[in-house]
């Protein structure tokens, strides 16, 4: 009955170190292995297809350089987030597409039993991770931890 | 960051016992105290509004009774269950009402900091409890612990 294999998905929100607590915290009474994933949105989803809409290449490149970016970017913190709780190099995951479905894959790939993700409470199921937690939760071939975070503004 | 205050959503179904051994493996591991909640829909809502089309009072009459016992038949189950995992008579709750709104009630009442519901993986979150545990996710002041169970068959 219990877990051996916690994935925790991050938004990368200054929410996430509660997320990351609470995680660590249950598989640690387990014994369980981390690991960590944040999804990068790809840039097309963000910003509409604007390479449908026959953009100069110039500008095609730059939006390519930006989703790259954001994919440094979560390597960058989740590095830092993985340092301080003991996750693996090769345990970080920064899949660029839906959330959900990366997730999904992820969990599957990983033979994860627990997924951890942050919800803010009456707002729903976070506000970047958003639409994406009820995939999460619906898709899920494995059992799925809402932490609550309490939002800081 | 341990829980110390369990509530297991059951639905009375066969898999109810996978949630109960999951939630009562994650309170062994931090201590906490277990409470039960099975809240049965009103009959009005299961079969429409009969009262409003102006029934004969027997049949009125009957439906509250069958509402009865279905309140009679949740508590006798919570009794069992509570019995084998160790929930105290007064932690066992079979209210009537929106499922959502009643475990939100109960979860704010009695201090609860997790809410373990059951999961039914790609039908959703659960067939009974159904569209209700999107209610539970989203409106949850605490923890949510989504338990996928294995449905049989």
């Amino acid at each position: 009955m219990s877990y051996k294999n916690v994935l925790i998905a991050v938004d990368l929100t200054e929410e996430s170190d509660q997320v990351l607590a609470k995680a660590k915290h249950v598989a640690e009474s387990d014994g369980a292995k981390l690991a960590l994933v944040h999804v990068v949105k790809p840039i097309e989803h963000v910003y509409g297809g604007f390479g449908a809409v026959g953009l100069a290449g110039d500008f095609s490149a730059q939006m390519a350089t930006l989703e790259q970016q954001a994919v440094s970017h979560a390597q960058e913190q989740l590095a830092k987030m993985g340092e301080s709780i003991g996750v693996a190099a090769d345990r970080r995951f920064v899949p660029v597409g839906s959330a959900s479905r990366e997730i999904h894959r992820i969990a599957k790939e990983e033979g994860i039993d627990l997924i951890v993700i942050g919800s803010h409470g009456r707002h729903g199921l976070g506000l970047l991770l958003g639409s994406t937690a009820n995939g999460v939760l619906h898709g899920a071939t494995c059992d799925v931890l809402a932490v609550r975070v309490a939002l800081k503004d």
